[in-house]
């Protein structure tokens, strides 16, 4: 069998958790969901599955002190900081040079570091699945989530035809990759069952992720193969990465590759998935009172219906009269917003000096 | 002339600024409006009207020290700490009795310590006037606020006939001291022009009021008895009053005498006043911005309207999306009320736990 690769991608600044997010500390960095930061729970999920030296992580130089410490189980190496975020398709090809030079036969799986995922063995048989399919073929193989809700912030995986079964799961042949829909998309999406959301979790072969990215990304791909010349002249990646990985295309694994190969497969993920992207999305996972309010840390509700309360130990929030808000305070920085203005957060962020981001 | 004094009334818990103002930092000793304690700001309305060795603070024993401190410029022995809380009644008996040791004759004026007052000339020109009165006559003396609105959280005082002119200032015969009405009774007060808001300002002679305790709250009037015979047997004051003044009548002065009484007179106040008797208030001495928010401290606002906003120094407020919001942060408690809500603050301090307030 060949060797199996995990890279997990802990990039991104996570403004849309802010206050609690910061630039040093981004979501995956924290226990949004969970007693652990979310980067965390992920490679805890790959126990007795994936060894801690085949797990790699890549992160960007402001994050990368605070990314190891929270995975003391990695070895050291195996983290690796982009000098400047090149979007997806260009940290896929960090990925697969990494991995190539371990085992140009390997396959990988790359991983987001902050979706939460409980059902481990549900998930550690997916992620098997998948990696039997690149295995046997040279195909991308993307594992889709089946919908509960006709969600409009997720882009859409659609499925053909089976194209085989690995351990009794079904693996399908992509038609189409689809973006963000509007409801009454998402709606008929979500009756006709032949849609997964796109959850971001790619696993493929060097070779077939090697092959894509020379065929769609040709540009990104000369700029992947003078590092991978110069690194086996024996120059230190770091300094390579910082002197080449700037010059790189900056575009989406989705637009450069997964949108146009034809050898795109999926299949239908059975454990239970949230990418917890902001602050309402974790009403879901903590307990609500008898009016619907939910609270991490010390909260007090009068006649409140609805609200979100993020706080930190030995610091009380009491709420009076006020419905569906988010109320998230930390040291520096306390956020009020209405929940159905969450998406504003992140340009809120964008406008603040650099000291309270 | 006859000596004139002054006595600070500096008790009160101040819920209703919770959790700003807290059990130990009750509202007079936080600079709410302006940029020193309102208790401060008191006794500097004083200056070159009262000397400092006549200005007396009756407050209670946990918050004694803190008075103290922001009175920098009175004598140690002119703070008088309540063992316990008996209401107005008690307080002004117990100031009638400090006053009556330095000088029988002098008349005082009773002034509550967190009122907000910026015309210090008009307060001193209206004090002036009282005193005038009360030393003319055994009266009692109120100082009335024109209302300018028909606000039902205080008590009205109906003025009759002009009993005399004093310094140019017209002084009249109160007919009734009045509840707080409901608002159609409040405006018929503001159009007839004949009602003032009861501040709960007094100035009358050490005799007038003596006389008038004993006639109208004799239970209470030989509790002071009592105490005032054991101070002139050279008993310490501090003692006696734990011994004596939980035993007095608890009753407020405007139920006890005011009411009562045949011989109040009123005149009417030209200087500003503002009770600033809860967080809405504050908004009306702060800048808004163009969408009607008002913040102390850092805030950023966006898509919000007609919010408050109390921080502190280093912490950043952030508001999006919502409406008529009080929002106050302090170190170890944040407060999310409804404007209209805010009379709902004391109730919600009266169920934390005595850690919290």
């Amino acid at each position: 069998m060949a060797n199996r690769f995990v890279v997990i991608m802990a990039g991104g600044k996570g403004e849309r958790f802010w206050p609690a997010s910061r630039m040093r500390r981004p979501k995956h960095l924290l226990p949004i969901v969970g007693d652990k930061p979310m980067l965390a729970q992920t490679v805890d999920r790959l126990e007795g599955f994936i060894e801690p030296k085949n797990i790699f992580v890549i992160t960007d130089v402001e994050q990368l002190e605070g990314v190891r410490d929270v995975c003391p189980s990695l070895p050291r190496e195996n983290f690796v900081a982009e000098p400047v975020g090149r979007d997806t398709a260009a940290a896929v090809g960090l990925a697969m040079l990494l991995i190539k030079e371990k085992d140009p036969d390997a396959s990988l799986a790359m991983l987001p570091a902050d979706a939460l995922i409980r059902d481990m063995v549900g998930f550690q048989k997916a992620l098997d699945v998948a990696f039997l399919a690149s295995e046997e073929r040279p195909q991308l193989v993307t594992i889709g989530i089946r919908p509960t809700d006709p969600a409009t912030g997720y882009g859409y995986i659609q499925k053909g035809d089976s194209i085989g079964d690995y351990n009794g799961t079904k693996v399908f042949k992509v038609i189409e990759f689809k973006e963000k829909p509007d409801l009454e998309t998402a709606k008929v999406y979500l009756e006709s069952g032949d849609y997964y959301w796109n959850a971001g979790m790619f696993v493929w072969s060097v070779r077939a992720i090697s092959d894509a990215l020379a065929q769609f990304a040709p540009k990104l791909q000369s700029g992947l193969d003078q590092i991978e010349n110069r690194i086996s002249e024996g120059e230190d990646l770091n300094e390579l990465l910082a002197e080449l990985y700037p010059e790189l295309e900056k575009i989406s694994i989705d637009f450069a590759v997964m949108e146009k190969a034809d050898n795109v497969v999926t299949l239908s993920a059975t454990f239970d998935w949230d990418d917890v992207g902001a602050w309402p999305a974790i009403e879901r996972h903590f307990p609500k009172d008898s009016n619907n309010n939910v609270a991490t840390g010390e909260a007090v509700f009068e006649d409140c219906r609805g609200n979100i309360v993020v706080g930190e130990k030995g610091h009380l929030v009491a709420l009076i009269g006020v419905d569906d808000l988010i109320v998230v305070n930390t040291k520096d920085a306390t956020l009020v917003c209405k929940k159905d203005d969450a998406q504003k957060i992140k340009n809120l962020v964008k406008g603040l000096s650099p000291d309270r981001v």
